[in-house]
């Protein structure tokens, strides 16, 4: 999975740091935040003196993980020694927070996105981890770094979150041995599934209720929309599809599913999900988003009405290309 | 978890036997059609003549399992010479199966459900098994049976799908370990899963929508209600609530969910889900129907309207009840 030799350099940055910032991704989830959280208890047991930090406020469903209310959003200038960029694919994913870098540290890049630019001094990258946890895990092993409670939660809900359950298809037996070794040493499995997946607000559930009413599919596309308007009426305006993208691809009709969710400025936020056989990281990439094959997402200009047209007729155009280029024209079929 | 006598008396019984029957409930779930699958490869690997029994048919996202199109709805008369019961709280669950039975043949009665009745010559019941595959699992160990990739596909399926992808309160990393050792037996986590767990025809989802729509929410309880008319304008009717009360039991304001299922025969089916902390078997077997505690469900009589006050009253007093008890009258708070 990693190279040793991307674990050696990245061991060594990290032995010469002693105030390290550390950066996940606006709009944070739960592999984002497990990585920041794990990776600040590593430092602290080293002794180091690391900050901890996220351009927007972290969902409060997180608030169980220790560590929690130790992230700034707004970190103080420094001087830092190292920035460590946590579960994103560029730079440019952490916002904000790099107003606090100062010029020439140096940057570790530790990721698993299979659209990662490779931005760092030192990239600890591998698109087959299944989560950054994953690879903070192989880490910390090579680290000789004791697994205590506290990181382990943290780890596990990587683990948890961006498999969503052990659901997705990279899921391996080492996975879920490294889930047995994580509960073993305190990681609580329920609470971290039932906070990190399976609890939303009542909002939530009326927004997918909303979508779902206006559930439309063709072609082995599944998709929907959330108009602003509806958002609104609901209660649940800038939360995102809260998960209804997920929810679309589990129907036996769907190659591949899109929620299309207006954005209070007019740009329409575009989440795409897959079934194995399918990649709509292609498409997410060209219209300048990204993410991973059966995942991904991107953002284009509004109208809500013409965002959907467009995206969708280029949606078709590249699923036909991939149902030529799979097995001479056969269908890739879901499993 | 099961006593070493149970063990033994089971494994005594299966030896005796040469023509054993085995059923399942009725509207079967992943784990009543994994038992009965994997002990029917068992039972041949030993020599056996099984026959395979279910009076309902089983839904067709099973049919990956290996061995699914050997189970009939009706089995010939026999003669047998053992009942195999799996999955099911009292006899009356294997639904007209019980007319092949011949008189005075010993029935094994294998089930981890909390509402069983002990119905067998044999009761290997342990209500701390998180499956009624997990109990197999221990059998299987106990009978020295190997596992291969057929019969470990079959086990998996019920540990996965009663767990709802490991979800549930009771997954210990024991089970993790199992399910560790069947995938690397050849059981295929993902395919599991999905067919499992996340595979639903799109008018499951719109039933979904017509559901989410009616949403109703009142001291910690969440509720809705899917009459007649709506399953039928969306061709969805008969197939109960297509697991919508999972997803009520989401929401951050519920302790309990409820969903009011309006039969063809004017009948209600109501299913009940809880937090932990808070117990929904009892309610439901107050008013004839069975389950665990944090999933149970129950038959009434209609009207919709009618059923829905009734049943919302008694849960209501009932909850009061469990918050009294719980703690000197603190609420149990969902984790």
């Amino acid at each position: 999975m990693i190279s040793a030799e991307s674990l050696r350099e990245s061991s060594r940055l990290l032995s010469e740091a002693r105030r390290p910032l550390l950066a996940i991704h606006v709009a944070p989830d739960g592999d984002a935040i497990g990585s920041l959280l794990s990776m600040g208890w590593a430092l602290l047991a080293q002794g180091k003196s690391p900050t901890l930090a996220c351009q927007d406020a972290l969902p409060l469903r997180f608030a169980f993980l220790p560590g929690f209310e130790k992230v700034v959003q707004e970190p103080p200038p420094g001087p830092y020694d190292l920035l460590i960029v946590l579960d994103c694919s560029d730079l440019s994913r952490i916002g904000q927070v790099d107003r606090a870098i100062g010029r020439d540290i140096p940057v570790l890049n530790i990721d698993h996105h299979v659209t990662n630019t490779r931005f760092g001094t030192v990239d600890l990258v591998a698109e087959d981890a299944v989560s950054t946890t994953h690879l903070l895990y192989h880490l910390f092993r090579h680290l000789h770094q004791p697994l205590d409670e506290r990181i382990a939660t943290c780890l596990l809900t990587g683990l948890v979150t961006d498999t969503r359950g052990f659901r997705t298809a990279n899921v391996t037996p080492e996975v879920l041995r490294i889930a047995v070794e994580l509960m073993e040493a305190g990681a609580p499995l329920t609470t971290i599934t039932r906070n990190g997946l399976d609890r939303r607000p009542l909002a939530a559930l009326r927004l997918w209720g909303a979508g779902l009413a206006r559930l439309q599919s063709a072609d082995g596309i599944v998709w929907t929309t959330l108009p602003l308007s509806v958002q609104q009426t609901i209660g649940h305006d800038g939360y995102g599809d809260a998960g209804l993208a997920n929810l679309l691809i589990s129907a036996e009709e769907a190659h591949v599913a899109v929620v299309f969710t207006e954005q209070p400025d007019g740009d329409i936020e575009v989440g795409f999900r897959a079934v194995p056989g399918f990649d709509v990281s292609r498409i997410a990439l060209r219209l300048g988003g990204g993410g991973h094959a059966l995942a991904a997402g991107c953002r284009v200009p509004g109208p809500l009405e013409k965002a959907q047209r467009q995206v969708l007729a280029l949606l078709r155009e590249d699923l036909a290309r991939q149902r030529e280029q799979s097995d001479g024209g056969r269908h890739p079929q879901p499993e």
